[in-house]
């Protein structure tokens, strides 16, 4: 089982290096990260943005682009445009999110004419490499859907057990939490979760265990699940953690980043191709390993057994 | 200024030992708990409960409770009724949970006759001590409030000035959090966080700094405060975190306490007298603790400038 980031490297080991179109790419940390990706053979970057300053970057961190194909776009949304329309058109298999604003990336992906439209609902997926963990945790929703609602969450569950799958975890434990782990009529988390645990059982939700509402504590404690006397196959080993929401869920992965010192990357599913939408504060490490977790995705069959990638 | 969860043994050397009324005390832990605030002189703890079960659990664990008073009590809802009472007859400064559950012991806090109402709005302040943060972040509410409104919130951290201010903690500066660090619309905790930023500026809520919305790494990390131009006396640098729900509350704090390996301590306050509500899975120290950090609360002056205690 994989229990370090790093291990993601052999995800992608037998592949042949993905397209990762770039929207923006004029900015030195996201050049840096591609690069890297690039010159390990991961990946072929087509660098969509300001040419001059993309060329000027790159001499002045000593970056080798050479085997780079650059399309010069000033105009920021322009190039979030034409990169979703590479993906689209399948010439490129990642789509990155470079110098520009999360929300007009999205928008340039969600355009129905650009073909990145699945009918799925896309959401994020953090991996984080914790100390105190003794296995590697994905969470879901903390940076697309505000508050989904149960349908919505039942989607969320499904798009993270692709990625699951990917990381070879039969049948992952997923937790959908909230603030108890009790049924409260008041707290209207807690009964999605009593819905999407009855779902996994009845095999609405296959390949997975479903249980909540679970509080945080409950579902990676086994101590702290025993004291509550919760009988469950997930609590206190969770896989995925579901969030109710995506304040709970921001906050969650941010705390466990900046304070809990955690290793991480995520990437956007849901689309029709993966997508890299890394903030600037994140480090370098999460940017690179967030490209090799979307060039692991994109090598995935998709649903109907069809590799995503030529 | 204390930067450690130790130095609150300061904040209550001077002051004459509080009472503690204990609800339910026949627990092994919370005896336990109990009898080591007693043997430093710091509390004097009234036992209420199954008086033949406390002794014996004392003698097992060779635990010295001969100063403590007890009250024989079976009925566990009986015990929470007899120690809200003590309280509200100044007969105990400070209201401690033993083997029952939170919402019976707050159903006989807030019954009407028992003289522990004030008026104001109860809510649940942590205290956390984190390796990666320069000094003590105070969280709330991941306890009591399920979804408070703008009013509620202004009551939540009014409630937690008090706690700041017996830290000694002067103006401090709170990050009103959400998933974001802009005003929008679908996210009505980014109206809420603007509006309570606009409330300090006025005024409204005097002797703080607040700032919102905030994203928890903006609140917490300068570099990522930095990243996001934000300017702020708060980005950065939070004393205290108000959550905008208590999910997202109660999952941060529960992170950082099973994940981030944060030393904890926490009371309720609002009620004439402050609660110590930690639960079973709650380490030794963290209930230790949460009982200084009450017995120090019960010597502040009261609104009125009336010492809570006798």
């Amino acid at each position: 089982m994989i229990k370090r980031l790093d291990q993601i490297e052999g995800l992608i080991s037998g592949l042949k290096p993905g397209r990762i179109a770039v929207a923006a790419a004029h900015e030195s940390y996201v050049l840096q990260s591609v690069a890297a990706v690039h010159a390990k053979g991961y990946g072929l970057p087509v660098l969509i943005g300001d040419k001059e300053k993309i060329l000027a970057l790159a001499d002045e961190m000593a970056l080798d682009i050479s085997g780079m194909a650059i399309i010069k776009e000033l105009d920021t949304l322009r190039c979030a445009e034409i990169a979703a329309s590479l993906v689209g058109s399948d010439e490129a298999d990642v789509l990155m999110k470079g110098q520009i604003q999360t929300s007009d990336l999205l928008k340039a992906v969600l355009e129905r004419d650009r073909g990145l439209r699945t009918g799925r609902l896309m959401s994020h997926i953090g991996v984080y490499e914790i100390g105190h963990y003794d296995k590697l945790l994905f969470v879901t929703d903390g940076g697309i859907n505000i508050a989904p609602d149960l349908r919505q969450k039942v989607e969320i569950i499904k798009n993270a057990l692709k990625l699951t799958r990917l990381f070879g975890i039969d049948r992952p434990k997923v937790a959908a939490l909230t603030a108890v782990e009790t049924v409260n009529p008041a707290m209207p988390s807690t009964l999605d979760a009593a819905a999407l645990s009855k779902m996994a059982q009845r095999g609405q939700i296959p390949d997975c265990e479903i249980d909540g509402p679970l509080a945080m504590d409950n579902a990676i404690n086994r101590v702290a699940a025993e004291h509550k006397q919760i009988i469950s196959e997930v609590a206190g080993d969770a896989d995925i953690l579901l969030a109710p929401d995506i304040e709970a869920g921001n906050i969650l992965v941010k705390a466990l980043i900046f304070l809990g010192q955690a290793r991480s990357c995520g990437i956007i599913t849901g689309a029709k191709a993966p997508l890299v939408v890394t903030s600037r504060a994140e480090s370098s490490e999460a940017k690179y390993y967030s490209m090799l977790l979307a060039l692991a995705m994109a090598g995935l069959p998709d649903e109907d057994g069809k590799g995503i990638r030529s």
